[in-house]
């Protein structure tokens, strides 16, 4: 039988034109083969979107189309909305999300993922979130605005006030760098879920399970509770040093696939200095101080910054509150999950991996019973 | 780089000792190395759950502990109550299941997963199917009996009627053969889940989304449709050779790893016997029929008969309509799903796998942009 890799590390588990992580090189390549860097001062979620989904950037009517589509697709069905009210406003903003994603999309026979319903669930997310924010303050969910984009209009169903234009630049960005990244365990998530035959809603409502661990969405949450303990940039060396002495694992640094700096790290890196200077400041004092504690500790470890590192200073400096960073991160990467989702469909073949068997012997010890 | 093997065929994703399918020689193994036909004639769900979950069959103290904790926890907390009554019960019980269960699952902050969860989880599904079952016919929920076992509850949730022994007998087989089956697809989209640090709920909420597709856990529902439209014993050969005329799929035939009959399947044809005397014939010669036919044309593939097959006419002669048939085999597995989970988790790495990159070579094409 095959070598069992842990986590599958290495191991190919699908052919995909949507997204392309060259960790060797730290290069993130959307679909068309386009470079991230290259795609991130030019253009638009909605347009990235548009290039997972579709397989090339949108002219002047697509982009007009897909703006209105989502427009149109912003509010919550009647599930969703009883469901959003049923719900605990305390809990989890990432249960609220999953339960409500479950919620709308509902249907009373299974239907086959479509590309109208990808733009659908990804339009409705920041209805949810900001729902259940809005909620979680004691205050009243706000309606959608039609002329935002969606960027904006995430930032509006959050606050009920038009959103400045930097910070809208700041989190457009975020969702543009965040929407796919080869697979990752949400989108594979998604892909087992499609490959059952499953419908669009069932994938998404599971990558949305799996983005919620510490160890993939949750990271982001993670890196800025670590940049909150450490405080300021001169307090940066003693908490690390400290920190490191405790064996406790430094949040944002590290990754399964960049050898390198993670190229998304390095944009929001230089956004950072704008969006939030003071916490600019004691982010890169305290990456500077990570990366020489980890190099001396592990010289043959590649400990490079991850995305979620410098994600938490910007998701920061744009306003948004921490406790709804790991959602903001599954507002923009649904884009992704769909793309993948509906890039699978076209050829499905069941994920059903084999294990190795590491119990006793079958057959052989004698049942030994309760109640008889 | 590696071979890239679709649907990740052959290639090992866990050690595991919970289940082990020996599809050379059509063994299905439970945890502890017991036979599943071993298992069967002497155990319940609640025993075998048990098993799965603590590695050893329970004595008559631990399963009395089990079924009093079980009963503790069959009544719906505030979130799910209310989501079930906000839910539309015209849609998919599969989808209803999947929101609810998120819902019940919701907590405030992230919980590692523990046994007593899993516990908790699986006695909740008969409540949740049920209570969508009865709004579906109009009718009121009814409240969870806490002196029947777990068979017997989930045919009392559904009628509200004392259930006869016997069809208690028949769903609790079918509960005991269904509960763990190495690594399917909904085990492994939990086992995904759970590799980020998740929580047990989105495991199993996302374990509940790649059941739902019709090449995993629908496929009883497409078994059970399939002898619907062959309608008696004397329609089998005439339908058939029609259907395989249109180059339509026989559903309940073909599995990825047995290549021998399997012993689910078998245990299951006996019992249907008795449980659907009329159906059985008929689904009897259907499946001499087909495996003639699907020998013929394939004489190299093994073609044996699965175990949705003949589940089909087991659930319907216990009287479980066939709109549910994919709840109730979630209502098995979770068993397995939450095991898989404890036992993943002492040892997390996240469960991340490579791609092979389809697209055009990278940073070549031209940027042009519809809105500049």
């Amino acid at each position: 039988m095959a070598e069992f890799s842990p986590g599958l590390e290495g191991v190919v588990a699908a052919e995909t034109a949507v997204s392309e992580v060259d960790g060797a090189n730290g290069r993130l390549i959307y679909r068309g083969g386009y470079l991230i860097e290259d795609l991130v001062p030019v253009t638009s979620y909605e347009e990235v979107a548009f290039l997972l989904w579709r397989g090339e950037l949108p002219n002047e009517k697509d982009l007009d189309g897909l703006r209105k589509q989502m427009a149109a697709a912003r509010r919550l069905n009647d599930s969703a909305r009883k469901t959003l009210a049923a719900m605990d406003p305390k809990d989890d903003p990432m249960d609220l999300l999953r339960t409500v994603v479950s919620a709308q999309g509902a249907t009373p026979s299974l239907t086959k993922p479509t590309l109208d319903e990808a733009i659908a669930l990804t339009a409705v997310f920041p209805t949810i979130i900001g729902g259940s924010y809005r909620r979680r303050l004691g205050k009243n969910p706000i309606e959608p605005r039609d002329d935002l984009g969606h960027a904006a209009n995430l930032l509006w169903m959050l606050e009920g006030k038009e959103p400045e234009a930097h910070r809208v630049h700041w989190v457009d960005t975020y969702l543009v760098l965040l929407a796919d990244h080869g697979l990752n365990a949400s989108t594979f998530a998604a892909r087992v879920v499609a490959s059952t035959g499953s419908d669009l809603a069932s994938c998404v409502v599971g990558a949305i399970a799996a983005l919620k661990g510490p160890a993939h969405g949750g990271a982001t949450l993670a890196a800025r509770n670590m940049l909150d303990k450490v405080g300021s940039a001169d307090n940066a060396e003693r908490w690390l040093t400290d920190a490191h002495a405790r064996h406790e694992r430094f949040s944002g640094f590290g990754h399964r696939v960049y050898r390198t700096y993670d190229p998304r790290a390095k944009i929001l890196r230089e956004m950072a200095k704008e969006a939030a200077p003071e916490l600019h400041r004691t982010a890169a004092r305290t990456e500077e101080v990570a990366l020489k504690i980890l190099h001396d500790a592990h010289p043959e470890r590649p400990n490079a910054t991850n995305v979620d590192f410098w994600a938490s200073v910007v998701l920061t400096g744009a306003g948004i509150p921490k406790e709804l960073f790991t959602t903001i991160f599954a507002t923009s990467r649904v884009a992704g999950w769909t793309a993948h989702v509906l890039e699978s469909i076209s050829d499905l073949r069941i994920i059903r991996p084999a294990s190795r068997w590491t119990g006793p012997e079958p057959g052989k010890k004698p049942l030994q019973l309760a109640n008889r």
